[in-house]
């Protein structure tokens, strides 16, 4: 029997690293979860044992630790991609090499109505997110996004018009909690200059959508959620989405003789409806 | 062989509640995990297998949903004092009945730059807690507290002083993250008139606290939050306090020709310290 | 405003130990996860930032690592107590001295038939667990237990005969399926020769019970559950045990004209009911 | 601006079912967690806000429970292609349906060395997975495969021979703990009479390779894990593997005076090496 080593990569992931910068009396917190992806010409690791080629991962550690000492980490996009450009340079059988980062918020501690220079509370579970993967020829593919960012809305959301067959018993609504979790990621087909505001404008797009569109369905929102990423950052080419339905279930009060008006509902873990698309740019 | 019920309780645990409330235009979302539980003379249910004292578990869960209909859900203090009282009387047996709540925070979302009706984002994992246990003689025990308040300060910690012995090798330090996830509880000693203003006030004695005591240790420290709140809050008749250590530690970049002037820092999550205390009143 | 530091205690939390034990070419496994926690006079470091008492968790750390290789770390039991005897000598302010062990469970992969020697899968999350408690006085407390031990059962159950209110929906039945996650924790009033021979009698009266009992309710069989420890295992005094029940919904097929003879169920994760006693020796 | 739907997918995630099967006395458990996607023309959905081509989720999670009280839900991949071939039909604008099933075991209880008709408990984390793809035209897709099967082996384990640059610090190994959390799929290329016996056979295959090849690094016994699948099951056609190299450090006793000849470990969470590869047949 013959067999190949159809495709490979390797790398570190889940790398900690909070850095501590400061401005005179002010610091700045930055939380990040660093992870380092290879992929190349790797076979003779796989199919011999030989390990010449390998740069262990514990040395990418060492590397995001050493280079978080010796240059800026913001923004997260540019610390990417000064990693991702070192790794082809450490890693000659590489031929691309993938730096993904997670930022987690802290906010300053309010204080006596202060936000306080040097207290922190961490804010809650959304990450902005980048990935930088860099190749011997071309340019570094820039992708930026959002994770586990919980919106919940209370108004304009409906889902009715379904088909329904032997296996039906959903209610049509017109009025319903929407509420996901947004992962959204997008591409940036050219270089952008000022990566925070990027995002901010492309975050502020998803939020606004969500909040405002007129919803018949997760996946009408979905799209104009994406369309708005579109219009509000031209360097984004494309944006995938993906949207878990958190179902809140009105409770039915009827046995207990009350009426429930979308009042009281059980916010419920599983099973959820799982909603994802690419919306891009073009007819 | 004879064998006894020492002790019992049984109950409900993460019901999980989120009502809406709406002033015109303006929704209010209030997201509750209750748990429910009744101690008392229920050792024929164990030992004979007799039920008809038994409330289900089932029906606790209906009531908490009924009640949300029926009644405010704030502040939480009295949703579930009201409750409690409920459950002693639909329980004849029991003895103690108690009923705790964890409140999420969910914020408006910032849609250009207002504060939106209807649209929501979840905050952090910290909850706002209480628990009232109500008994058939006397006033219902109340407790307030907070859980997962995850803060942080830069400045102002140390850790020093300390006795060696043949295995230290911690190295003594004036210049320290100080990371922690606040669990507190406080009981009042006497009825509350505003929970919600009393909540503020013990909170914004801790994170004042946390982000000013010039810190020692995280028992030095978290002594002084202790004290903090019993000095803010005339009610609190004393307050527990659970601090894990949640070490941040500085990477030794030598090996890379490179200083660390605490910047460049590893967050971990095990093993971590645990520090745990009651503060109280008097002497 | 005077306060007054209650109580308290410290220590150090998930510990991970692998320790490997070689017999020739067989080799064993011992993965735990130790607790170390002190209690004592510790007031000074609270209210004055006095850490000449505070023996660091660092360095409790470090001397698990260390006795882990100058000891034998089985039976669990005694390691702890080996332990906790150590910290009570390092530790000269502590009154109390206290080491928890979680062992979680490997067994031997099965290649060809045969138990291999050097290759383990990690089993359920089930794990042993013990706690000696240490003093200056007198003999040390020694509890065992178990811990995420999920069991489920398809006969044999009923939940009938309880009270009835205006909040009731749910349905009595003689044949339920009963699933928990046995938390049990027995309390020694002697020494024990052979920690791992009471841990597995008292685990099989705990299994052989949950699964034979006829149970008229959770709480039926918790009682009878740890009647038949005290049973079988003469050093136990009391035993505590907390019961999550997680409930399997029978899930209703009338809507689609079918019938469900106790066939199919949805597993839920919450909420859930909690049933929680102590059995004791005596009348 | 123009804007379009470059792809898209929805479904449901997290359909809880267990089944119990009786003969006679003695029951049989199977516990699933079933996923449902369909693919195919929802634009209009995504676009307008047209739901007449949307089943519901809902609906998708009410067949799931009704096929099980109608079918056989073993072997897995046989009960997900009829769930796919149904959605197919059910919902005549898709043109993919996807259903994936997570297999959980549970192990009959040991009651007097005896295994038990009716009592059972839950085994690891372990997974067996199956997804089978349906389209319109030409035969299903089966994939199959297991996850979080974790694995530890305590000798033949080496790594060394890597390249080293500034940021090397590990140190080389002929002598190392190899843990990890297989996760495993592989597709088949034809029908398979006896997926139970297929999947029985490519699960054997990688444990005995894991625990029994000379490992040069993860690499190294990642392909041969692969290769031995291929092996072992000719109607394999290619089979991906992720593994996360579940570090276990060495820990330094030297500070303390003591050695540790490969004794006392620190098991880590984060960071941790991942290595993925795809191994197929051919040159």
């Amino acid at each position: 029997m013959v067999v190949t080593l159809a495709s490979d990569n390797y790398g570190k992931s889940e790398i900690r690293l909070v850095k501590v910068v400061r401005d005179g009396a002010r610091h700045f917190l930055h939380d990040y979860t660093v992870a380092v992806r290879c992929e190349g010409a790797f076979a003779s690791a796989h199919v011999d044992g030989d390990n010449s080629a390998v740069l262990p991962t514990d040395t990418m550690k060492n590397t995001v630790y050493a280079f978080a000492r010796l240059h800026d980490v913001i923004p997260p996009e540019r610390f990417a991609a000064r990693l991702a450009e070192h790794f082809l340079d450490a890693s000659p059988e590489a031929t691309r090499a993938t730096v993904e980062i997670a930022v987690r918020g802290w906010h300053r501690l309010d204080v006596g109505g202060r936000a306080h220079d040097t207290a922190f509370e961490r804010g809650s579970d959304e990450a902005r997110v980048c990935a930088v993967a860099d190749t011997r020829d071309g340019a570094a593919v820039v992708e930026a996004g959002v994770r586990d960012l919980v919106v919940l809305r209370t108004a304009g959301s409906a889902f009715s018009g379904y088909p329904r067959d032997q296996y039906t018993t959903l209610k049509e609504t017109r009025d319903r909690i929407l509420a996901t979790a947004v992962s959204a990621r997008w591409r940036y087909d050219r270089a952008v200059a000022d990566p925070d505001a990027a995002f901010a404008a492309a975050r502020q797009a998803l939020v606004a959508t969500f909040a405002n569109h007129p919803s018949e369905s997760v996946q009408h929102t979905l799209f104009a959620m994406g369309a708005a990423v579109l219009a509000a950052v031209d360097a984004v080419a494309e944006i995938r989405l993906s949207l878990p339905n958190m179902h809140h279930l009105l409770v039915d009060l009827s046995p207990f003789k009350l009426d429930n008006p979308n009042e009281v509902f059980v916010a419920t873990t599983e099973p959820f409806g799982l909603i994802e698309a690419t919306v891009a740019r073009g007819a």
